[in-house]
């Protein structure tokens, strides 16, 4: 299997970068998306079908020599149907798991790695049940198919059950509901890692995220933690990939709060908060995870300096605010502009907490996003 | 011009990576290119042709924004022809003036960039007057096409010139042939230096080169220079930039002997010993050419530690073992095997002299390549 062909599931950004960091190994990329102007088809060839389609999945599986994904909500038995026909990392057993919050959940519990309390929903009369049990505030959500704030309903009191329920209940019993305690937490936190087919395990440092209605907003690295506390975020992430067999890159998001983590969900891919391995890291999680499905050696995730990326949602703004700073990079998707989608971002990298906090500041006053940099800028300067 | 679309004359490496480094500004390319098979059409759509028929020059020239070169023997009449319908960078009379190696050491003595002795030669009685003025031992080459040795024809005394014109001779009424004094170099260094179409110049730390037959073997960075040689190189390389007004990257080769700096050639375009900048510096050679070329601001050009480029010939050895070093990294052009080609390149990034020295020794004992990695190991432990 020299120069393998590796087949995305998923032809967004993440298989885009995905491609652009393969492109050095030597290897091709055969893309799987339902959209034909998917980005990644800028630079890797695309097949257009339904995930469900066997007929298309036994195409690409023809044409391939190892799957992942760009996607988590790829339908699992076609994950399980591939399988079956080329090898697929992360394997389907950790997607499905990935994508069922209660599964996830329930298994985070197994691990001891710590989580908000948290009730399954079924019917109306359930939800009143989990409100007592979990208490308020608390967030009903959808089981599965929820991404960047998708299928959520914060419930601020016991009057807020039945207006939840309007919202989320007719997908009871399609996609699932579950009720998780409102964490108030102080910082909000990611464990990239990437775990080699022979089990090698690797993390970059800890990233500190922010979120705005949902969406990331900005992530920096290495996030400024004790030691201890990082070495427990690792260690659960470790048990979580070990448990899992789980082979490729995958993100850990976290709450912290007085000193405690608690973990959120994972992420069964490259994820948004590990954007800023592309220049800040020796490795990034795109080739790392490409190595790693591969069975290729993983590479240093070291980082140089200090790295904050921020997301651009809706339509990119004009770059030569970014490209001007010493340590300023560009990523546009290539996507059309639309309300709410993730079309590009920036990382700024710096030798020191300083300069890195100049940079975003410059960078904000010049785009007017002063509130984009603002929690990054004092999370440096704290 | 949002998202221009990049138009690249030649769709070997240099068009790959270029199409590479610059995806993430949201650039579309369409590379040209006469063979249907040139690697960059893994990563970029290719528009097979010749690049003298204004058929397909003009079909090229209305899909694409602006035009750029991975190769330097493009007809500078077609690259004049394009830049009558498109913008062409860098123009057509720097690309002509470096493809003749008249035009282009009588440039540098025009700038007071020292040259080694030279003389045209264009019939077999003015070899002989050649080889009485510049000396010997001396090389014969063709003004025109060569590269990478090719085109040359090494004089140890004045019994080889028949030899000599038997070998290049029938070259002489097509391309044009030049004697030029054989230099017994110490070192040979080369100047990878940007410049914005505003005039903005800036250069990468000088690379140390070594040459194997004629193509390039390792390059290593920083080369260990003092102050005033490197500030020296690095005025030769801004005095003919701007001389040519020339916006993009190029290379500056020099000889250096007994501290003296002597220019070899420019390489108007993106450079093998400039390959180490995509891991080893804040910014790639490939995505400054890019930023030049489309007039965004140019990134900063400071490395990171020491960076060693080792360059494959023919076939590419195994990954594993550069891919276990810290900083090793991989770039397999995609290309079938065969002799003498340049099929793809590592480079190995470290912190210190000493662990990069470290890390190539381990890499030529395991891929048996001792003799490839002794000169920038001994440059390192000098």
């Amino acid at each position: 299997m020299t120069r393998p062909t590796v087949g995305i599931l998923g032809g967004g950004q993440l298989a885009r970068m995905l491609a652009l960091a393969g492109a050095p190994l030597g290897l091709r990329f055969l893309v799987m998306d339902t959209a034909s102007d998917a980005c990644a088809s800028q630079f890797a060839p695309l097949r257009v079908g339904d995930y469900r389609d066997e007929a298309v999945l036994a195409e690409f599986a023809a044409k391939i020599d190892v799957a992942t994904f760009d996607f988590e909500n790829v339908p699992a038995e076609s994950a399980e149907w591939l399988s079956a026909r080329v090898p697929v990392f992360p394997n389907p057993r950790a997607l499905a798991v990935a994508q069922d919050r209660l599964a996830e959940k329930t298994l985070f519990r197994e691990l001891d790695i710590p989580v908000p309390a948290f009730a399954t929903v079924d019917t109306r009369e359930e939800l009143d049940r989990a409100l007592a049990s979990v208490g308020v505030p608390c967030i009903l959500k959808t089981r599965r198919l929820g991404y960047d704030g998708k299928g959520q309903f914060r419930i601020r009191s016991a009057g807020d059950a039945e207006a939840a329920w309007q919202a989320l209940g007719p997908q009871a019993a399609g996609v699932g509901l579950i009720v998780e305690a409102f964490v108030p937490f102080e910082r909000e936190l990611s464990v990239v890692a990437v775990r080699g087919r022979d089990g090698e395990f690797r993390t970059w440092p800890l990233t500190a995220n922010w979120h705005v209605d949902g969406v990331l907003s900005a992530s920096l690295a290495p996030a400024r933690v004790d030691a201890e506390l990082a070495a427990t975020a690792v260690a659960h992430a470790r048990r979580l990939a070990e448990r899992l067999d789980y082979v490729g890159v995958f993100a850990l998001e976290l709450f912290c709060r007085g000193g405690e983590l608690l973990a959120n969900e994972m992420a069964p891919r490259v994820h948004n908060s590990g954007h800023w391995t592309i220049e800040g890291a020796e490795t990034s999680q795109f080739q790392n995870h490409l190595r790693a499905v591969l069975g290729l050696p993983l590479g240093s995730t070291a980082m140089r300096g200090h790295a904050c990326m921020l997301n651009w949602i809706g339509q990119m703004p004009d770059p030569a605010a970014v490209l001007g700073q010493a340590g300023g990079h560009w990523h546009d998707y290539g996507k059309e502009p639309r309300a709410g989608r993730k079309v590009g971002h920036a990382t700024l990298r710096a030798d020191t907490p300083g300069a890195l906090a100049e940079a975003l500041e410059r960078v904000g006053r010049a785009l007017d996003r002063d509130a984009q940099v603002a929690p990054p800028v004092a999370a440096l300067r704290d």
